[in-house]
């Protein structure tokens, strides 16, 4: 079969797209942002968010279209904020986050990302973790969201928001969903 | 124009049907119980949620249909955890929830609802609202959710969960919120 080598994200998050883009552009995808509303279902699994999302997306009916959701899921707490990530970022912030850390021993905590895939008929569901813990202090100004308060089990110790772009995007959840959407769209 | 007395309820929470169902009876609407699965929105409305839900119910087409959204705001926390309550109450739990509270001096918080009615071509939107403050630590065994730690500005000092079900209904955002809708069906 034959696949489109441009796909479209739909999402009104700046960083998420350049981080995706940047992925899929040394895989020779052309990641493009539409710009729509989107509807997000409440539902515990990123991969359903994003799946409901891309069926209300009228403009993926004509061309390649993917939805990205994603969530800090931290064990200690049954995964929460999970898929609430941006709304408790936004009321509780980070110092919040870290207020109910406070004390507590297992620090354990996972990016989790889907990419939900459609063209035409076809439909795709990719998936993307890297797992860490919650720091105990807010560390670095790179990236957005949890990053400064998330340590990858992979990395050097360094939070997300201490990396580099380039770091980050070597191990990170979404550099991961978007490699397994990028690889499968050009092995065709 | 001529409003039916009978009206289904689509929720899969047995605590609030009863405390709507007895407030509604006091006023003669007979209310029953639709069991369908019930897609909820990510919104920080619960207005918005409770319409959505409303729209995706096919059995809201041939006869008069209610969706409740309701949830706990807290104002230290810019409404947090608003129309997630449920899915916060089940992982961060009310221990969660006060230790997000330890040493804030601004306990305020409410208790919103909305009700989102169909009947044929006609919808309507109600809304309830009771005024409070965060317990400093969990007390009674009464209603559900975080009635343990919701003291009513209205009451005498007791929580939501220390009061009987007659007392809730006194003052609560959904007896409220019923209360609306059902004087407007019987004033036709």
């Amino acid at each position: 079969m034959s696949r489109g080598r441009t796909v479209w994200m739909a999402t009104g998050n700046r960083h998420k797209y350049g981080e995706a883009r940047q992925v899929l552009s040394e895989l020779g995808v052309d990641l493009r942002l539409l710009e729509v509303e989107r509807v997000e279902v409440q539902a515990d699994d990123p991969a359903e968010i994003a799946a409901f999302s891309l069926e209300q997306i009228a403009e993926a009916e004509d061309r390649p279209v993917v939805v990205e959701d994603a969530g800090l899921f931290i064990d200690r707490y049954a995964g929460f904020p999970g898929p609430y990530s941006s709304y408790v970022l936004r009321t509780l912030s980070l110092e919040g986050m870290l207020r109910l850390m406070e004390g507590v021993e297992d620090r354990a905590a996972s990016f989790r990302s889907a990419v939900a895939f459609r063209d035409g008929d076809e439909r795709r569901c990719f998936r993307g973790v890297v797992l860490g813990r919650i720091a105990r202090r807010i560390r670095g100004t790179g990236g957005f969201g949890y990053d400064p308060i998330f340590i990858p089990d992979e990395g050097d110790g360094r939070t997300f928001g201490e990396m580099t772009g380039e770091e980050k995007n070597a191990i990170s959840h979404r550099a991961r969903v978007f490699r397994s959407l990028g690889e499968w769209l050009t092995s065709a």
